[in-house]
């Protein structure tokens, strides 16, 4: 099963493609879309789509996980990236992909055992569990990693679950 | 010219193809997007982004105005909304449109010749515009219909500067 990991953005955006085969997690193919900060908001949407729909095509994944937006004060930045985060969503449901997502403290649980754990900590578990020698940069693509694995393990516990209610 | 306004939502999007003629703007079409409140999210992006390529394939629009979002407090609301502009956005763009915004105030300038004017007036003012006989329901689809109509104005005038200033 493959897991496309994304940490949504409008300048940035992180993406992770993972394989989770039995028990292990292996990674495929990560990196980030990047959008030029001046050049009309129309065209980094077009962009981020267009990008988004390429890797889905090349790398074919089974399902998307997406880490969730959260946004206190700032609407302005909220607004712009929600935007950007809705055209991710349009070009993996327009491939009929489901899609899930997780909140920072739901990846921290995954990755590290502990929802409150600091970032550095996710990035070096992330880079561990994929056998990594270094922990990508920038931050984003760590991220969309971190949301990708945190969906593989997610996906076990649910199926086993599932199997142990069956039995 | 063909302008298409758009009143921006999630659970309805306004929309009114109104054609340029002189100094008349007649009305072309008009009515809304709905998307089902209890379906996912990433089913009414996907609902609001094909009526969107749908009517644009349709009605052929020149250019396309949207009302700016405003949202002092709810940022959930803001970032719901906030994706179902980015997709309405998407479709305009990937059709080659000019995308223009305007702000509530702007609009009422416009229409009414007083930024502050209340929104009954609005309506009033965009049913006369147009020789409707009745103001278009939902608000929506009269709000789609302003922003059509003010775009056609600061067209108009924005056309009138340039040719003085070609002078």
């Amino acid at each position: 099963m493959r897991i496309l990991g994304i940490d949504p953005g409008i300048a940035i955006v992180g993406f992770g493609f993972v394989d989770k085969e039995g028990s292990k997690v292996v990674p495929v193919q990560y990196g980030c879309i990047q959008t030029e900060a001046h050049t009309p908001e129309e065209e980094r949407l077009l962009h981020v789509y267009e990008g988004m729909t390429q890797l889905i095509d090349k790398y074919k994944p089974d399902a998307v996980a997406l880490e969730k937006l959260f946004f206190n004060r700032n609407v302005t930045t909220a607004m712009t990236v929600s935007q950007a985060r809705g055209v991710m969503v349009l070009a993996a449901v327009q491939k009929g992909l489901p899609i899930a997502e997780y909140t920072p403290m739901q990846i921290k649980q995954a990755i590290v055992g502990y929802g409150k754990a600091e970032k550095k900590q996710v990035q070096e578990m992330t880079r561990m569990f994929l056998k990594l020698q270094k922990v990508p940069k920038p931050d984003d693509v760590a991220d969309a990693l971190a949301v990708a694995i945190c969906h593989a393990h997610s996906y076990t516990l649910n199926s086993r679950i599932n199997e142990v209610l069956r039995k």
